[in-house]
């Protein structure tokens, strides 16, 4: 997609540090590492998000992210790993391309998981269940 | 699995908000949301995490994971979704039966992403690459 960043890493107009590429994903280091090994999984053909990403590039983006998670693992050897996507502005997304994060964490790297700070009410946990359920399709 | 919490969920002999469920994957609210209608995917099939999961329950759990994505876009009509999972206990995985949080973000809820707080040396990208590529298999 013109002016996509990432269809032009995807298309070495832009250069990367390439990890892996097969014909429907590409994977290569985020230069603004959470941590060092963060790498970013991206399918070859645009989609914006989880959205609008089609059945057969979410099946190859998500086998791509276990290899690349395997890999990391297995030569980094960090003590976990999480695979993150951002799915619009508001969860953190950048760049308007599907990408999938896979970031090594150390046992004492010091970043912290988002506390849950939402309860719900009596009654309304399954009031929200439902209200879900209703839009699955 | 004996004495796991999600297999007894799945199973029906712990209650839970439940939200989907079909022949392979269960959806259900996590009881400590990050924000309200946050919901939790899980293979019915019991593995670890993503680096035991076979291929076929990969790919089932994040179709379902995408259909309740679209479906909480439709209901809740949060700003964004976040997709995480958590892999090991240095990556804040609690119960170790493979799920993915499904959490709607709105523009103004107060979640910080990590700072990417590190950077590459000189030559260490290329590196580092290299040193995982050599353990795709």
């Amino acid at each position: 997609m013109k002016d996509c960043l990432f269809c032009k890493i995807i298309a070495g107009e832009i250069p990367s540090y390439k990890v892996y590429e097969d014909e429907n994903t590409f994977a290569f280091l985020d230069i603004n590492p959470t941590n060092i090994g963060h790498t970013l999984v991206v399918p070859k053909k645009h989609s914006r998000n989880i959205f609008d990403i089609k059945e057969k590039d979410l099946n190859n983006v998500y086998q791509t992210s276990q290899k690349i998670a395997k890999a990391i693992k297995n030569s980094l050897k960090p003590d976990g790993i999480n695979i993150i996507s951002n799915n619009e502005p508001a969860a953190g997304q950048l760049v308007f391309h599907t990408h999938i994060h896979i970031i090594p964490r150390l046992a004492n790297d010091g970043f912290k998981h988002w506390k849950g700070k939402r309860e719900y009410k009596e009654g309304e946990a399954n009031s929200i269940a439902n209200k879900i359920k209703e839009k699955i399709t």
